[in-house]
């Protein structure tokens, strides 16, 4: 594949540069028979939305999700689902040197020496707008796994210097313990202007942000998702193993520095005696007594929560001076003024829901091949 | 893919199991004209091999690769290159209760989820003996970059509680510096038997790993990775990413709970001034004044050393008493005898160099159509 | 992939339903820097359009062609090119009882079967309007490859029972003996109302529609296709032989029920003697004396003009009573009315073309990883 | 993928040259739980090799087949499967002037071009021995099908000017009629020197072979398929369609020049009215009454048997007398010798069959995740 397409059975191609025309993805492989309407989009795009908080760029984009084909009666037909976000914010507009030097810590300098040149408005294909089509894409595929018992939970971990005392395992006990359910959990998450879980953090957090936007700098964070749900034996063995892909697509998100599954970094320090997840008997099913694994063994799913973090780097974007490059080769100094986010890593929350989606419905897909006691079960 | 297959262009299929008749690895797409003999792809298993220290297994694995096809007059015809390493260790042997019971921390119940029963006989597929095709797959890749004048550094950064002080940037200055070179460096790392690039490092390590085999327990590590003279434009913007294909490859690898590129996890905490590589032209090109980055812009190389790194969990497979349960759904204590390795992370360097130049190679191919400039130099 | 999706490197991945909101086309994979503007594809898409003779469809089709997204002031970016064409005639309105029974030759009852329920408008996703896409992005492929020195001629060889007297090496020859250039060749095609390169036959195929049109019956027929230009060695040994991708990329069209390269099925009753291409010098490069391989040898071009020839089935509508079944199980009989084409052949020209287009230029972007050569030119 | 990897979800990787150390195959993506041992694969193998007739080379071919990997205890584990068949034939011999000129009607001149260099023994890659791989990958596929209900009758319809005069639909009448079961007619056609299921057709062809073996001369022939039992709904729109892989499919096999489907050729001279397949209702299953479109619609199987046809060319090893050039670009006079076979055509049915069963077998698993349906049977 040429790059723009993720998934071999349920795979989006996403398409549409910042200032273009519009953003978009066709949804190749999607199930038939799926309810599906434009609102099941727009709730997960408005999730990524800026203007939230005062921590996210002011720009207003409108984002209405259209679909063109693929739904017919309110259903999916198993043919591509193509959606459209067009753009609203395409004035011309004097983008400045932008076009002629290379902001670091973005992609300018590395497009212009793969393609000999760039579109330089807001980023082009490099920019965050990108992100659209993940999540109208992913918005689907949370969809079907939902119908399936699967449930995901995704917040800000960590922003800057502050991270939530809470662990993954934490959280779901409550959830166990009946202190809360996993929707109220959710709803609180999205209630929180950064999408913390826990709201001491988020305020401390919030006072950092407006030391960031006073000095105007910017700030990274980390971001957790827990899935719960998922049934055991999913993942192919050996390259295709559901953490690997897993990697991946949060990995081709921009900004994503860093990812771990389960114990993750501290796996390397740990001893194998506390690493292990003990298994013992719980209602008549194997179970794990811890989840250093963090649900996932051989690459394959155990059943246990699946949990992962990312590590996102702060906006590149940054209002005080830099030193750079033009591209006549010159030594120049840049302030980059305009709407930026201090922080992307609330914005980013449902990009990583979404990506992760994708990744487990299209095993799970893959999965239905496993057996020939599967296909059986279908032929005959 | 059916999960047994990576890389696009430059493609591995690896396929055979801990005990059965061999492991072997098809690979497709390689370039005609390739100088290639067995023994350059045997340097590279020789640094898989246990026993060259005592904290490996001192099981006898020979593991010689014989090439069966694709090579012709000592080079690659452009056809696939078959690579196979035949078990010297079948002999039928009692594996008591392993069949029966799932090991905690290994693939044995999740196997069983998933296909229904197991090859039980040492791993099967998901052993170690399975990185053996990734080893002879990449040791082609390597040469391939080699001749490009790509160079690949990888050693142990972190083992158990023991870092090395250096970083990545620490090693590279010494080698612009002339102090040494490369492949003095190199040649160093090879000779340490934790493959640490510094010993005073590695004597406290080997220490702590006879704390583990008296303790019959187990380390784990972080494995890093250098890839010096990437030409800047590799990688394929949003989904093929260099950086999200390196993430793939590394975490496909059984054990790896973490992987980072550049300044990775520390990158979330830092704040933009900070973490922004500023940019100067230096023998007139541009060039970064630090690599946060990790050698990687918008999924891109830029040119500066790529820099990465994976965290090993400890060997799952430990003589202390653990719990469990076994296929007949009964509650078990066990405690795993055997020849096993109390570190696999010396073991595991070369697999990580060997994934990293399988993903770089498939990149650089798939960046020949990136402009119609390649095109019309090639076809006119 | 899910089946939208055309290529490995060139790829295009189509969406839209006959009668849906638009149909369109991602190309992903485009190399950077073709000039590119919505009139290149216009040209072609209009070749597809019905109401050029009265022997297609009244239908008004306007199928206005926008780019959405790849192209940067006037050149492409090298980032995946959207391009839609909106439906005009998406009026509500009756159709009748096709949404309950099975058209004989149609799709109908073979998505039913498959998905369970169909978008029964216009055929949805089986409906000839599916081919738009193809034609947007095959116009693409051939901008590139004109660029590169190769030109396509592509015509109706036969409808119903008429077939032209010359041979794609007569009409070539003409050619070679600059009886007429190949461009005044292909203008005089275009100019023909059944794109026959031959007048009087397209007459006879005039007089033979018109009687079919009486009968309320429809007709079927052959196009050929011939490549020139090609480079030799464009193809990969095995599955991904040139002939092998045209194959399914011809076959991929909407009623090909055959397909043949150079001799065909005649090479069957032939012997070897006769159907070897004897080899001669030419211009100090080796040249064939006869085309029965029709320029492909092992699956590779051999530099010889590529010719290859499409069987099309008759259009399933017609008015003429046909028996079938509704999806009640009951038998019944209908009538097709309604703006069908008698012959579909025609329209089918420029989609054979395309998808031609689309196979060549894939494999040669593949064939630019053939040799360490080709390597190290790029990349030193 | 790189050209010698079919599928995407039964997936199979050849590898191997005609003198090389031996042919292989690597099945991944086999469903686990199939019963599978080396004698069904030979069985398959068998039917390809020489010196079943005296129309085949007399060369002696063991080609027996190690199962390397992928089966513990008897069954398949879902895990990649590796087949290997050695060459016994690979003693040091003259190839006098072969590695330096191009014969006609071969690959040699195709090679040079792409790689610039050719391993030219015997074929190299481009050998009829390149088929192995293929047949035993297929032979796992055909007995996952059986196992489903579908079988495969596949023979000689036509060699040089001699046409068997049963079609298809012919055959499949007598073994719904009871003359004969569709087992007893396979092991018919499987006990015909040249595979043909008409004695005196194919009494005459032999009389044809000794002429053409007399003329030092070659013939080449139509091998037609039949699969019965393929349920409805297999194939998916559009690029996918059964119909576009199985054309790729044989096309992908040396020395096929044409494919069709159903009516094929024929149906471009035919009218709609005579071409649509009417459908009444038996045993309260939609039936066609008859079978133009071949068992595909809309590139969807309907449940109809599928048919299809395939041209050979002659074997182009001839001993006569051909012109030629050299590398040396000379023109010469060359007359092959050695063992060829005068005709491919038998040996090329069990192949033919081969190819079918992975490019079906692969569709039928994709089908699994077209409904939501079978997603909720699966995984609740």
């Amino acid at each position: 594949m040429a790059g723009s397409t993720f998934g071999k059975h349920f795979q989006i191609t996403t398409w549409g540069e910042s200032h273009g025309k519009g953003i978009g993805v066709v949804v190749d492989g999607c199930p038939a028979g799926l309810p599906l309407c434009e609102s099941d989009i727009q709730k997960f795009l408005d999730r990524r939305k800026p203007g939230k908080s005062r921590y996210s760029t002011p720009r207003k984009e409108a984002d209405k999700a259209e679909i063109l084909s693929g739904v017919f009666e309110g259903r999916t037909t198993g043919t591509p689902i193509s959606l459209v976000v067009f753009n609203q914010d395409q004035r011309s507009r004097d983008y400045g040197d932008i076009a002629t030097y290379y902001r670091p810590g973005h992609a300018d300098y590395t497009f212009d020496e793969k393609y000999g040149f760039r579109d330089y408005r807001g980023g082009g294909r490099s920019s965050g707008r990108e992100t659209i089509g993940r999540v109208a894409g992913g918005a689907i595929a949370i969809k079907i796994l939902n119908q399936l018992g699967i449930s995901f939970l995704t917040y800000a971990r960590a922003i800057g210097p502050v991270t939530i005392p809470q662990t993954a395992e934490d959280l779901l006990a409550c959830v166990q313990n009946n202190e809360y359910s996993l929707n109220e959990l959710q709803e609180h998450i999205l209630s929180d202007p950064l999408y913390m879980p826990d709201s001491i953090s988020s305020e401390k957090t919030q006072e950092y942000l407006e030391d960031c936007m006073r000095e105007t700098d910017s700030a990274g964070g980390i971001i957790e998702g827990i899935i719960t749900g998922t049934p055991a034996g999913i993942g192919e063995p050996v390259f295709d193993k559901l953490d690997a892909n897993l990697a991946k697509a949060i990995f081709s998100i921009g900004a994503v520095k860093g990812f771990e599954i389960g114990a993750g970094f501290a796996a390397a320090a740990a001893k194998g005696s506390d690493n292990n997840d003990a298994i013992h008997m719980k209602d008549s099913k194997p179970c794990f007594d811890t989840n250093h694994a963090g649900g996932i063994l051989g690459g394959i799913s155990n059943g246990a929560p699946i949990v992962f973090r990312a590590a996102f780097k702060p906006t590149p974007s940054i209002a005080a001076t830099q030193h750079t490059v033009n591209n006549a080769k010159e030594e120049i100094s840049i302030s980059i003024h305009g709407r930026h986010d201090p922080i992307i890593v609330p914005r980013a929350v449902v990009v990583v829901e979404c990506m992760a989606a994708l990744t487990l419905v299209d095993l799970m897909i893959e999965n239905q091949g496993a057996t020939m006691e599967h296909l059986q079960k279908l032929y005959s």
